[in-house]
Protein backbone atom coordinates (compact mmCIF):
# COMPACT_ATOMS: atom_id res chain seq x y z
CA UNK A 1 0.00 0.00 0.00
CA UNK A 2 1.31 3.00 -1.04
CA UNK A 3 0.50 6.15 1.22
CA UNK A 4 2.71 8.98 0.25
CA UNK A 5 4.93 9.53 -3.01
CA UNK A 6 8.50 8.76 -2.82
CA UNK A 7 11.41 11.11 -1.20
CA UNK A 8 14.22 13.08 -2.96
CA UNK A 9 17.45 12.49 -1.18
CA UNK A 10 20.68 14.20 -2.47
CA UNK A 11 23.88 13.23 -0.75
CA UNK A 12 27.09 15.57 -1.67
CA UNK A 13 30.64 14.78 -0.20
CA UNK A 14 34.21 15.56 -0.63
CA UNK A 15 36.34 12.75 -2.67
CA UNK A 16 37.48 10.51 -0.05
CA UNK A 17 34.79 11.10 2.55
CA UNK A 18 33.16 7.42 1.80
CA UNK A 19 30.10 8.96 0.39
CA UNK A 20 29.83 5.82 -2.07
CA UNK A 21 30.18 3.25 0.38
CA UNK A 22 27.44 4.57 2.20
CA UNK A 23 25.14 5.01 -0.35
CA UNK A 24 25.52 1.95 -1.96
CA UNK A 25 24.95 0.17 1.54
CA UNK A 26 21.56 2.36 2.06
CA UNK A 27 20.74 1.25 -2.19
CA UNK A 28 21.40 -2.14 -0.58
CA UNK A 29 19.70 -2.13 2.73
CA UNK A 30 16.23 -0.31 2.37
CA UNK A 31 13.22 -0.76 0.77
CA UNK A 32 11.76 1.39 -2.07
CA UNK A 33 15.28 3.31 -2.34
CA UNK A 34 17.14 3.80 -5.27
CA UNK A 35 19.74 5.70 -6.84
CA UNK A 36 18.66 8.12 -9.43
CA UNK A 37 19.52 7.03 -13.17
CA UNK A 38 21.40 10.36 -14.92
CA UNK A 39 21.20 11.06 -18.52
CA UNK A 40 24.43 11.22 -20.13
CA UNK A 41 26.05 12.23 -23.40
CA UNK A 42 29.09 10.26 -22.18
CA UNK A 43 30.02 7.22 -23.82
CA UNK A 44 29.21 4.01 -22.24
CA UNK A 45 32.11 2.11 -20.37
CA UNK A 46 32.51 -1.24 -21.42
CA UNK A 47 30.09 -3.18 -18.85
CA UNK A 48 27.38 0.05 -17.88
CA UNK A 49 24.17 -0.89 -19.01
CA UNK A 50 22.03 1.85 -20.59
CA UNK A 51 18.47 2.70 -18.24
CA UNK A 52 20.29 0.76 -15.47
CA UNK A 53 23.57 3.04 -14.99
CA UNK A 54 22.77 5.77 -16.87
CA UNK A 55 20.29 6.54 -19.86
CA UNK A 56 22.79 7.28 -22.53
CA UNK A 57 21.58 9.54 -25.47
CA UNK A 58 23.72 11.56 -27.69
CA UNK A 59 24.14 15.54 -28.24
CA UNK A 60 20.95 16.41 -30.40
CA UNK A 61 18.86 14.28 -28.02
CA UNK A 62 20.31 16.08 -24.55
CA UNK A 63 19.68 19.36 -26.28
CA UNK A 64 16.47 18.35 -27.36
CA UNK A 65 15.85 17.71 -23.52
CA UNK A 66 17.41 20.88 -22.16
CA UNK A 67 14.80 22.56 -24.71
CA UNK A 68 12.09 21.27 -23.65
CA UNK A 69 12.92 22.23 -20.33
CA UNK A 70 13.22 18.15 -19.58
CA UNK A 71 16.00 18.12 -16.95
CA UNK A 72 15.83 19.24 -13.40
CA UNK A 73 19.61 19.48 -13.23
CA UNK A 74 22.07 18.97 -15.46
CA UNK A 75 25.89 19.91 -15.48
CA UNK A 76 28.84 19.49 -17.69
CA UNK A 77 31.70 17.90 -16.71
CA UNK A 78 34.90 17.43 -18.74
CA UNK A 79 32.99 18.18 -22.01
CA UNK A 80 30.20 15.60 -21.15
CA UNK A 81 26.79 16.43 -20.01
CA UNK A 82 24.89 14.96 -17.20
CA UNK A 83 21.52 15.63 -16.15
CA UNK A 84 18.59 14.31 -14.03
CA UNK A 85 15.45 13.46 -16.26
CA UNK A 86 12.26 15.39 -14.88
CA UNK A 87 10.02 12.61 -16.36
CA UNK A 88 12.27 9.81 -15.10
CA UNK A 89 12.17 11.26 -11.57
CA UNK A 90 8.56 12.06 -10.85
CA UNK A 91 7.31 8.92 -12.59
CA UNK A 92 9.55 6.83 -9.90
CA UNK A 93 8.42 9.25 -7.25
CA UNK A 94 4.76 8.69 -8.27
CA UNK A 95 5.27 5.10 -7.69
CA UNK A 96 6.32 5.45 -4.09
CA UNK A 97 10.10 4.95 -4.37
CA UNK A 98 12.76 6.97 -2.76
CA UNK A 99 15.60 8.39 -5.01
CA UNK A 100 19.03 9.03 -4.37
CA UNK A 101 21.09 11.67 -6.28
CA UNK A 102 24.37 11.41 -5.75
CA UNK A 103 25.38 14.64 -6.94
CA UNK A 104 28.14 17.53 -6.80
CA UNK A 105 27.52 20.72 -4.72
CA UNK A 106 26.87 22.93 -7.46
CA UNK A 107 24.34 20.29 -9.08
CA UNK A 108 22.62 19.79 -5.48
CA UNK A 109 22.29 23.82 -4.91
CA UNK A 110 20.40 23.73 -8.82
CA UNK A 111 18.27 20.50 -7.37
CA UNK A 112 17.55 22.47 -4.75
CA UNK A 113 15.60 25.13 -6.12
CA UNK A 114 13.65 22.88 -8.39
CA UNK A 115 12.88 20.64 -5.78
CA UNK A 116 12.96 22.91 -2.76
CA UNK A 117 11.60 19.73 -0.27
CA UNK A 118 14.39 17.38 -1.13
CA UNK A 119 16.05 16.31 1.91
CA UNK A 120 19.85 17.31 1.49
CA UNK A 121 22.38 15.12 3.08
CA UNK A 122 26.31 16.25 3.35
CA UNK A 123 29.03 14.02 3.99
CA UNK A 124 31.83 15.85 6.03
CA UNK A 125 35.55 14.31 6.53
CA UNK A 126 36.45 14.06 10.65
CA UNK A 127 39.38 16.46 10.06
CA UNK A 128 41.76 17.84 6.97
CA UNK A 129 43.78 15.68 8.27
CA UNK A 130 42.45 12.81 8.01
CA UNK A 131 41.03 13.27 4.70
CA UNK A 132 44.68 13.70 3.68
CA UNK A 133 45.28 10.67 4.91
CA UNK A 134 42.48 8.54 3.49
CA UNK A 135 43.21 10.32 -0.20
CA UNK A 136 46.78 8.93 0.24
CA UNK A 137 45.87 5.69 1.61
CA UNK A 138 43.99 4.95 -1.66
CA UNK A 139 46.98 5.49 -3.51
CA UNK A 140 45.35 6.59 -6.51
CA UNK A 141 46.47 10.01 -6.76
CA UNK A 142 49.55 11.90 -7.52
CA UNK A 143 50.82 14.07 -4.75
CA UNK A 144 49.63 17.59 -7.05
CA UNK A 145 45.93 15.26 -6.99
CA UNK A 146 45.78 15.56 -3.47
CA UNK A 147 46.47 18.96 -2.74
CA UNK A 148 44.00 19.72 -5.62
CA UNK A 149 41.34 17.60 -3.84
CA UNK A 150 42.38 19.10 -0.53
CA UNK A 151 41.79 22.52 -2.05
CA UNK A 152 38.28 21.55 -3.81
CA UNK A 153 37.39 19.47 -0.31
CA UNK A 154 37.46 22.98 1.05
CA UNK A 155 35.26 24.89 -1.59
CA UNK A 156 32.91 21.73 -1.21
CA UNK A 157 32.94 22.11 2.83
CA UNK A 158 32.22 25.51 2.57
CA UNK A 159 28.97 24.82 1.02
CA UNK A 160 27.88 22.92 4.07
CA UNK A 161 25.22 25.63 5.08
CA UNK A 162 23.07 24.49 2.45
CA UNK A 163 22.00 21.21 3.14
CA UNK A 164 19.70 20.27 5.66
CA UNK A 165 21.47 17.16 7.47
CA UNK A 166 25.73 17.40 8.07
CA UNK A 167 26.83 13.79 8.91
CA UNK A 168 30.90 13.00 10.05
CA UNK A 169 31.97 10.10 8.69
CA UNK A 170 34.70 9.51 11.20
CA UNK A 171 33.06 5.99 12.53
CA UNK A 172 31.78 4.64 9.64
CA UNK A 173 29.29 2.20 11.38
CA UNK A 174 27.96 5.59 12.79
CA UNK A 175 27.28 7.32 9.77
CA UNK A 176 25.54 4.79 8.26
CA UNK A 177 23.34 4.60 10.83
CA UNK A 178 22.38 8.26 11.11
CA UNK A 179 22.16 8.46 6.98
CA UNK A 180 19.72 5.54 7.46
CA UNK A 181 17.73 7.10 10.72
CA UNK A 182 17.46 10.28 7.78
CA UNK A 183 15.66 8.34 5.33
CA UNK A 184 13.60 6.65 7.92
CA UNK A 185 12.51 10.11 9.78
CA UNK A 186 11.75 11.55 6.36
CA UNK A 187 9.15 8.67 5.41
CA UNK A 188 7.30 9.66 8.93
CA UNK A 189 7.21 13.56 8.60
CA UNK A 190 4.16 14.97 8.56
CA UNK A 191 3.80 16.44 5.10
CA UNK A 192 4.11 12.58 3.88
CA UNK A 193 1.75 10.82 6.98
CA UNK A 194 -1.32 13.52 6.36
CA UNK A 195 -3.35 11.07 3.84
CA UNK A 196 -2.62 8.18 6.07
CA UNK A 197 -3.17 10.32 9.27
CA UNK A 198 -6.65 10.97 7.57
CA UNK A 199 -7.30 7.28 6.42
CA UNK A 200 -7.21 6.94 10.49
CA UNK A 201 -8.93 9.80 11.41
CA UNK A 202 -12.06 8.98 9.27
CA UNK A 203 -12.29 5.31 11.35
CA UNK A 204 -13.26 7.83 14.72
CA UNK B 1 32.68 16.48 23.73
CA UNK B 2 29.48 18.44 23.19
CA UNK B 3 28.90 19.74 19.71
CA UNK B 4 25.78 21.37 20.05
CA UNK B 5 23.32 22.03 23.00
CA UNK B 6 20.79 19.55 23.36
CA UNK B 7 17.25 18.82 21.79
CA UNK B 8 13.75 19.36 23.07
CA UNK B 9 11.51 16.41 21.82
CA UNK B 10 7.74 16.22 22.68
CA UNK B 11 5.36 13.21 22.07
CA UNK B 12 1.91 13.16 22.44
CA UNK B 13 -0.70 10.04 21.65
CA UNK B 14 -4.50 8.93 22.44
CA UNK B 15 -4.46 6.52 25.76
CA UNK B 16 -3.93 2.82 24.57
CA UNK B 17 -1.34 3.97 21.69
CA UNK B 18 1.49 1.88 23.01
CA UNK B 19 3.09 5.93 23.87
CA UNK B 20 4.75 5.13 27.37
CA UNK B 21 6.17 1.88 26.34
CA UNK B 22 8.27 3.56 23.28
CA UNK B 23 8.67 6.55 25.46
CA UNK B 24 10.24 4.40 28.04
CA UNK B 25 12.40 2.19 25.73
CA UNK B 26 13.77 5.55 23.93
CA UNK B 27 15.00 7.17 27.44
CA UNK B 28 16.48 3.77 28.30
CA UNK B 29 18.13 2.94 24.89
CA UNK B 30 19.26 6.31 24.37
CA UNK B 31 22.16 8.18 25.18
CA UNK B 32 21.86 11.80 26.69
CA UNK B 33 18.21 11.62 26.37
CA UNK B 34 16.43 11.72 29.85
CA UNK B 35 12.67 12.86 30.63
CA UNK B 36 11.49 15.92 31.35
CA UNK B 37 10.98 16.70 34.74
CA UNK B 38 7.62 18.14 35.48
CA UNK B 39 6.91 20.64 38.82
CA UNK B 40 3.47 19.68 40.15
CA UNK B 41 1.30 21.12 43.08
CA UNK B 42 -0.02 17.72 43.23
CA UNK B 43 0.98 15.35 46.52
CA UNK B 44 3.85 12.46 45.73
CA UNK B 45 2.18 9.07 45.71
CA UNK B 46 4.05 5.98 47.54
CA UNK B 47 7.30 5.72 46.16
CA UNK B 48 7.42 8.71 43.85
CA UNK B 49 10.83 10.68 44.60
CA UNK B 50 10.85 14.56 44.55
CA UNK B 51 13.61 15.46 41.86
CA UNK B 52 13.27 12.24 40.18
CA UNK B 53 9.72 11.75 39.09
CA UNK B 54 8.46 15.37 39.73
CA UNK B 55 9.44 18.36 41.77
CA UNK B 56 6.96 18.85 44.33
CA UNK B 57 5.78 21.85 45.32
CA UNK B 58 2.65 23.86 47.39
CA UNK B 59 0.72 26.15 45.70
CA UNK B 60 2.37 29.28 46.53
CA UNK B 61 5.59 27.87 45.30
CA UNK B 62 3.94 26.85 41.99
CA UNK B 63 2.20 30.60 41.78
CA UNK B 64 5.09 32.22 42.63
CA UNK B 65 6.78 30.53 39.20
CA UNK B 66 3.73 30.95 37.28
CA UNK B 67 4.14 34.96 38.09
CA UNK B 68 7.68 35.23 37.37
CA UNK B 69 7.32 33.18 34.35
CA UNK B 70 9.29 30.32 35.07
CA UNK B 71 7.23 27.76 32.83
CA UNK B 72 7.66 26.95 29.94
CA UNK B 73 4.10 25.65 29.70
CA UNK B 74 2.00 24.39 32.84
CA UNK B 75 -1.60 23.05 32.80
CA UNK B 76 -4.19 22.15 35.91
CA UNK B 77 -5.82 18.80 35.45
CA UNK B 78 -8.65 17.92 38.21
CA UNK B 79 -7.52 20.35 40.45
CA UNK B 80 -3.43 19.86 40.41
CA UNK B 81 -0.96 21.68 38.34
CA UNK B 82 1.68 20.57 36.02
CA UNK B 83 4.18 22.72 34.58
CA UNK B 84 8.05 22.61 32.94
CA UNK B 85 10.38 24.97 34.39
CA UNK B 86 12.44 27.06 32.27
CA UNK B 87 15.23 27.02 34.17
CA UNK B 88 15.58 23.39 34.75
CA UNK B 89 15.25 23.02 31.21
CA UNK B 90 17.35 25.47 29.61
CA UNK B 91 20.20 24.08 32.21
CA UNK B 92 19.86 20.72 31.08
CA UNK B 93 19.83 21.66 27.17
CA UNK B 94 23.32 23.62 27.86
CA UNK B 95 24.50 20.32 29.06
CA UNK B 96 24.14 18.76 26.06
CA UNK B 97 21.08 16.44 26.90
CA UNK B 98 17.98 16.01 24.43
CA UNK B 99 14.71 16.11 26.85
CA UNK B 100 11.69 13.84 26.02
CA UNK B 101 7.82 15.79 27.26
CA UNK B 102 5.77 13.71 27.37
CA UNK B 103 2.47 15.84 27.33
CA UNK B 104 -0.92 16.27 25.96
CA UNK B 105 -1.77 17.84 23.04
CA UNK B 106 -2.75 21.09 24.88
CA UNK B 107 0.57 20.98 26.63
CA UNK B 108 1.73 20.70 22.68
CA UNK B 109 1.09 23.29 21.35
CA UNK B 110 1.87 25.62 23.72
CA UNK B 111 5.29 24.13 23.97
CA UNK B 112 5.47 24.73 19.98
CA UNK B 113 4.65 28.39 20.83
CA UNK B 114 7.55 28.84 23.34
CA UNK B 115 9.94 26.53 21.73
CA UNK B 116 9.28 26.67 18.02
CA UNK B 117 12.38 24.25 16.85
CA UNK B 118 11.12 21.60 19.60
CA UNK B 119 10.53 18.14 17.75
CA UNK B 120 7.11 17.01 17.78
CA UNK B 121 6.37 13.20 17.71
CA UNK B 122 2.40 11.91 17.36
CA UNK B 123 2.09 8.27 17.78
CA UNK B 124 -1.24 7.36 15.86
CA UNK B 125 -3.33 3.85 16.77
CA UNK B 126 -3.28 2.12 12.97
CA UNK B 127 -6.99 2.11 13.44
CA UNK B 128 -10.31 3.15 15.57
CA UNK B 129 -11.29 -0.45 15.86
CA UNK B 130 -7.88 -1.61 16.85
CA UNK B 131 -7.60 1.07 19.45
CA UNK B 132 -10.78 0.26 20.86
CA UNK B 133 -9.66 -3.52 20.99
CA UNK B 134 -6.48 -2.45 22.77
CA UNK B 135 -8.52 -0.67 25.40
CA UNK B 136 -10.38 -3.51 25.77
CA UNK B 137 -8.01 -5.73 26.20
CA UNK B 138 -6.00 -3.12 28.97
CA UNK B 139 -9.45 -4.37 31.15
CA UNK B 140 -8.97 -1.06 32.62
CA UNK B 141 -12.11 0.71 31.87
CA UNK B 142 -15.52 0.31 32.03
CA UNK B 143 -17.62 0.67 28.64
CA UNK B 144 -18.56 4.34 29.52
CA UNK B 145 -14.96 4.87 29.91
CA UNK B 146 -13.70 3.47 26.83
CA UNK B 147 -16.64 5.42 24.81
CA UNK B 148 -15.28 8.43 26.39
CA UNK B 149 -11.57 7.48 25.66
CA UNK B 150 -12.18 7.24 21.80
CA UNK B 151 -14.14 10.54 21.66
CA UNK B 152 -11.48 12.03 23.37
CA UNK B 153 -8.74 10.22 21.17
CA UNK B 154 -10.77 11.64 17.84
CA UNK B 155 -10.08 15.29 19.13
CA UNK B 156 -6.65 14.31 20.18
CA UNK B 157 -5.93 12.90 16.38
CA UNK B 158 -7.76 15.95 14.93
CA UNK B 159 -4.40 18.00 16.08
CA UNK B 160 -2.46 15.55 14.29
CA UNK B 161 -1.28 18.68 11.83
CA UNK B 162 0.72 20.46 14.79
CA UNK B 163 3.08 17.87 14.98
CA UNK B 164 6.46 17.49 12.69
CA UNK B 165 6.62 13.27 12.66
CA UNK B 166 3.37 11.09 12.95
CA UNK B 167 4.23 7.60 14.11
CA UNK B 168 1.41 5.06 12.97
CA UNK B 169 2.18 2.10 15.80
CA UNK B 170 0.87 -0.48 13.83
CA UNK B 171 3.95 -2.48 15.06
CA UNK B 172 5.78 -1.63 18.08
CA UNK B 173 9.12 -2.68 16.41
CA UNK B 174 8.48 -0.82 13.60
CA UNK B 175 7.07 2.25 15.21
CA UNK B 176 10.40 2.46 17.41
CA UNK B 177 12.81 2.25 15.17
CA UNK B 178 10.79 5.01 13.55
CA UNK B 179 10.98 7.01 16.44
CA UNK B 180 14.90 6.58 17.24
CA UNK B 181 15.41 7.18 13.78
CA UNK B 182 13.53 10.69 14.63
CA UNK B 183 15.84 11.31 17.01
CA UNK B 184 19.09 10.48 15.36
CA UNK B 185 18.44 11.97 12.51
CA UNK B 186 17.12 15.42 14.50
CA UNK B 187 20.89 15.09 16.09
CA UNK B 188 22.76 15.63 12.89
CA UNK B 189 20.53 18.52 11.56
CA UNK B 190 22.67 21.17 10.17
CA UNK B 191 21.55 23.68 12.64
CA UNK B 192 22.89 21.16 15.51
CA UNK B 193 26.19 20.77 13.77
CA UNK B 194 27.48 23.90 12.95
CA UNK B 195 30.22 24.43 15.16
CA UNK B 196 31.33 20.85 14.46
CA UNK B 197 31.32 21.99 10.66
CA UNK B 198 33.36 24.92 11.22
CA UNK B 199 35.92 23.46 13.69
CA UNK B 200 36.41 20.46 10.84
CA UNK B 201 36.51 23.31 8.13
CA UNK B 202 39.15 25.62 10.31
CA UNK B 203 41.68 22.88 9.78
CA UNK B 204 41.12 23.12 6.04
Amino acid sequence: MRTHPGNVFVISAPSGTGKSTLANRLVASLDNFIFSISTTTRAARPGEVNGKDYFFVDDTAFDQMVHEDGFIEWVQVYGNRYGTGRKWLQGVLDSGQDVLLDIETTGALNLRRAIPDAVMIFILPPSASELEHRLRGRGKDSEIQIQERMKYARHELELYHAYDFLVVNDDLEMAYQQMEAIVWATRVRRERMVSRAQAILKGF
